[in-house]
């Protein structure tokens, strides 16, 4: 597998900027002008042709020829023909619900096992992990089922922080990650600091970014990673 | 119907202290010693035997006889001749979980309607809205479904606050309430801040404590309404 899987976005270099050097590593391979199909199903107040758009404008230097999927007349052969999957963020509920109900998810995952490229950030991240589980977005739709793309054998929170405003008196993020920790055991949560991602290649994972990263399972104390190679297999 | 439903349990007065005034009038056509029954299955991280007993003490001068659902030897016969239904916070998704697959939840509906004062803050609030789909918390666990009570006919959003940390670069609470309101253009969703109430007798709604509250509805800009009775019926 061939995956970049980022926390964010938006930064004040602009949007995808600050990722710009990882996507170019992880497309190095593919020819100029490579089909991309962009996913933008996460977009809820976004119109989906701009959110396509603003992709398209963001990724504009790397060569890439990208298409919106909600415009394919042919989704699956479209996601098959594809050199790299962007999966954009927004409502990770919306975006399992519209592929879960299109029939494109086992697709997706398919395709991204198969060798093409894989790109995602908060949404789209999540979607590549066993279950939706740990988004922090809310469940304005109900996506028929939380299990998604399994392509990473443990779960990512992205947006990660457990700074909290003053005041609040809801969960930390800390007591949320505990509450899912204590249901799923053995499965273990990577928190994704803002600025932070996960490049998957094979079974290898590095952890890219300036921050370093805690790794939650059951009731252990977090173990804090440093960036590089994770010592967890994808 | 006879509701009392609060953003949050603690304050800096202590755990359910700043709602005691309003949780005796809740109850004051009660009898004492009335049976009641509380709802825990919403904790996750604490367990529900602990949890029984941190309410009961909290309410120990209200006079009631309160006792875990989890340990009804008979739950349906004991929803049934509560005086009053108590349900707390902690994760939404496991209590609407627990509550559907022990086919619980139309029997605590059946009830509410049927007269029996029904006492919930935060996840316990959101159960009492048509489904869960605006509450804040994490999606550990599928419910199988996100319909819930129905005892209002507009949703809650407990915890209330578009405060975001600094850095972060995920949805603040106004975007996430906005996707809802996109997908359900015709459901109202009222923010609920810390320190808040509804309180609901019969038809008749009114937003309680010191704080003003916003009401989404669609693509409108939100209204804000000052404590006392609101104009939506419940």
């Amino acid at each position: 597998m061939n995956l970049l899987l980022l926390s964010n976005s938006s930064s004040d270099a602009g949007y995808l900027a600050h990722a710009l050097p990882d996507i170019r590593e992880l497309i190095a391979s593919l020819p100029p002008g490579a089909p991309a199909v962009f996913v933008p199903y996460a977009g809820v107040t976004r119109n989906w042709d701009d959110y396509t758009a603003l992709v398209a404008s963001a990724l504009a230097d790397t060569g890439l020829n990208i298409q919106g999927l909600h415009r394919a007349e042919d989704p699956v052969a479209t996601l098959e023909s594809a050199a790299i999957i962007i999966v954009g963020g927004g409502n990770t509920f919306n975006l399992l619900g519209q592929l879960r109900r299109q029939g494109l998810l086992d697709v997706v995952a398919r395709c991204a096992r198969g060798g093409a490229a894989y790109l995602g950030w908060s949404a789209g991240s999540n979607l590549a992990c066993p279950s939706i589980c740990t988004t922090n977005d809310m469940p304005i739709t109900d996506p028929e089922g939380f299990d998604a793309l399994g392509l990473l054998s443990f779960q990512i929170n992205p947006h990660y922080t457990n700074a909290h405003p003053p005041g609040h008196r809801g969960e930390t993020r800390a007591q949320r990650l505990a509450e899912f920790c204590t249901l799923n055991p053995a499965m273990p949560v990577l928190g994704l600091p803002e600025g932070s991602g996960l490049r998957v290649r094979g079974a290898e994972v590095a952890l890219i970014g300036p921050h370093d990263a805690p790794l939650f399972v059951g009731q252990e104390a977090p173990r804090t990673f440093r960036p590089g190679l994770l010592e967890i297999p994808a």
